[in-house]
C-alpha cells in the first residue's frame, strides 16, 4: 500500500506518493499562489495528488490514504485548519474540500509535526517509539512523536517547544511572550547575536566577512568567523550552542525521547555544532549515567520531510 | 474488581485496597524505618498489602494487582527502582521481593507519577485523557498523563518538569542546573524569595509576621504579608505567582492537558493563588482564543493520591 503526501507551503505545494516504509515513489510540485482563495488553493492540491498517483503508475486501490501537512494550528480531528496567518486561513475545511477530487481518508496535520513523523517513521529515529524533531529554522519548529504517533495535545495546538520560555523577561518572541527558547535558538536569533556582537566588537572578522555590511550576515558567519579563529565569533557560537543546549536539555528532561533530532540550516555545520552540544546536554540533563540516555542525532530528510510526514500520517 | 496501593515514603509506608474508580475501601500505614535494608522495607509493604485486603473483606481473587509508588528512578518494566538516595535504594527489585509474599502482578512507579495518575484516575483531572500535574513542594513534582497512562520516557526518568530551565545561568538548582524552575517555584524558592525580601525590606510586615526570626519564614508568610496590604509581601508573592505562571505556560505550549493540577501547600492559598495565575497564563498561552484552551485545577487528593495513583498503575 501507498499514501499521499502533501507539503503545503506558502510558496510551493509538494507531493509525493509514499510507501509504507517512507520512500517517496514519485514527487512534484507547483506553486501556492498563496493570495487565491483555499478552494483554489486545495483544488491544485487534489490535482496534483491525482498526478503523483498516476504517474507512479500504483493503481488506484493501493493507495491508502492523503496527508496533508500545513503551517497553521490544525483540528486533525475534522481535518480543518483553525488559523494560519501566512496563508490566510481561517477555518479551512481541507479534508472536505480535497474529498471533492478524490474518494480517499484524508488526514491534516501542521507541517512541524509532520516533519517529526518523518524522521520518526523514516529517518534519524527510524525504529523508535519515542522521538522529539526540533527544527532551527526562522523560528523553532518541533514536533512530539509518542507511540509513533503525533502529540500534540487534546486541541492539537501543543508540541510548541521553540515557545517555552528559558529566560524570564529575557529578548522579546514574535508570540508575544519573553525569553522564549525561540528567541535565543532559532537561526534567526543567531543573526540577532551575531549582529549585536559585530557591533561591539569592530575589529572582529565577522564585520570583514561580511564586508562591514551587517545585513549580509546570516546564520553561518559567527561559524565561520570562529572556524578563523575570531575570538568574537567563537564567543557566539558558544554562547549559541548553550541556548541550544538548554532548550535540549529542558526536552530531555520532560521527554526522555529515545532519539531527539535536531533539523535545519545551521545543523550543516555538523559536528562543529554538534560535539559540543552534545557535550553540554551531558553534563545538564537530570539522570546521568545509571540508565540509557536519550540520542542526540542531526534530521536525515530534508525537503522531503514534508512529503513523508504528511503521508505517514495516515499510514 | 480492587486494586492495592502502595505509597512508599520516607517516613511512612501506607497502603490501601482501592476500587478501579480510585475509592479507597480500606488503608492504613507503618513507619518505613528507612535505614533498614530493603528487603525488610518491602517484607513490611506486603504485610501491610495483605492486610488492608483482609481488613477490606474483599476476596484474595478480586483483588487485581498491587502498585508501589517510590521516590527516586524506576524501572517500571522491570518493577526496580533504580536509585534514591533518601531510603538508600540502588537496583532495588520492589517487583521480586514483592512477590515472595503476594502472588498478584506487581506494578512500580515514581511517586509523582502515581500522584498524576490519581489525580487522573480519580481526581481533579477524573474524566480527562491528557493531564500534567504539578505539585509545589520542596521541589517541584510533575508526573504527565497522557490517554490515561503515565508517560515518562523510553526509560521512565522523564517528566522531570520542575527540572527544566527558565532563567538560563540563574538560580542554582539542587540537581546542579541553573535557573531550573523549581529554583523559582517550589516552596523553598518561595521561602527563600521570602527572606530576602524581609532582608532587604527591614520595615516589611514579613518581619514582624516571625518576630524578626527569618527562620520562621514559611511558605505563607510572604501570602499572609500581602494579605495585610504589606508592600514587600504583594511583590513577593506577585513575583513568585509570575514564577509559577512561566512554568505553566511552557508546560501548556508543549502538552496542551485538558487539565493542568496544581497541588502542594501553596495551593491552599485558593483562588488569591489562582486568579492571578490563570489571569497571567491566559496572557501568555501560544494559541489563543479560538481554540479549547486547557483548565488550571488544583489537586483533590490530598495525601491519598500517593495510595490511589500506585493502585491505579494496574487498574
Amino acid at each position: 500500500m501507498y499514501c499521499v503526501g502533501i507539503d503545503l507551503g506558502g510558496t510551493n505545494i509538494a507531493a509525493g506518493l509514499v510507501d509504507l516504509d517512507g520512500n517517496i515513489i514519485y514527487k512534484d510540485s507547483v506553486p501556492t499562489q498563496r493570495q487565491r482563495q483555499y478552494q483554489e488553493i486545495i483544488k491544485d492540491m487534489a490535482m496534483l495528488a491525482k498526478e503523483v498517483i498516476e504517474k507512479s503508475n500504483v493503481p488506484m486501490e493501493k493507495v491508502k490514504s492523503i496527508g496533508v501537512g500545513s503551517p497553521g494550528t490544525p483540528d486533525c480531528k475534522n481535518g480543518i485548519i483553525v488559523y494560519n496567518n501566512n496563508l490566510n486561513f481561517r477555518n479551512v475545511p481541507i479534508r472536505e474540500e480535497m474529498q471533492k477530487y478524490l474518494d480517499l481518508p484524508v488526514y491534516v496535520d501542521n507541517d512541524a509535526n509532520c516533519a517529526a513523523l518523518a524522521e520518526s517513521a523514516a529517518g534519524a529515529a527510524k525504529g523508535t517509539k519515542t522521538s522529539v524533531t526540533i527544527t532551527l529554522g526562522t523560528g523553532i519548529g518541533s514536533g512530539i512523536i509518542i507511540d509513533g504517533k503525533v502529540y500534540s495535545g487534546f486541541n492539537f495546538a501543543g508540541g510548541e517547544i521553540g515557545h517555552t520560555v528559558i529566560v524570564v523577561d529575557g529578548e522579546q518572541c514574535t508570540c508575544g511572550r519573553k525569553g522564549c527558547w525561540e528567541a535565543y535558538a532559532s537561526a534567526t536569533a543567531l543573526i540577532r547575536q551575531t549582529k549585536r556582537a559585530a557591533v561591539e566588537n569592530p575589529e572582529s572578522a565577522i564585520n570583514k566577512l561580511v564586508d562591514g555590511d551587517l545585513d549580509k550576515i546570516d546564520a553561518k558567519t559567527a561559524f565561520d568567523a570562529a572556524k578563523l579563529g575570531d575570538e568574537t565569533g567563537e564567543a557566539v557560537v558558544k554562547q549559541y550552542i548553550k541556548y541550544i543546549a538548554e532548550g535540549v536539555i529542558n526536552v530531555i528532561n520532560i521527554f526522555m525521547p529515545e532519539v531527539l533530532v535536531i533539523g535545519g540550516g545551521v545543523c550543516k555545520e555538523g559536528d562543529y555544532l554538534l560535539n559540543p552540544l552534545k557535550e553540554m546536554v551531558k553534563a545538564g540533563v537530570y539522570s546521568k549515567e545509571e540508565i540509557p540516555q536519550t540520542q542526540i542525532k542531526t534530521a536525515q530528510l530534508g525537503n522531503d520531510a514534508g512529503i513523508v510526514g504528511a503521508a505517514m500520517l495516515g499510514a
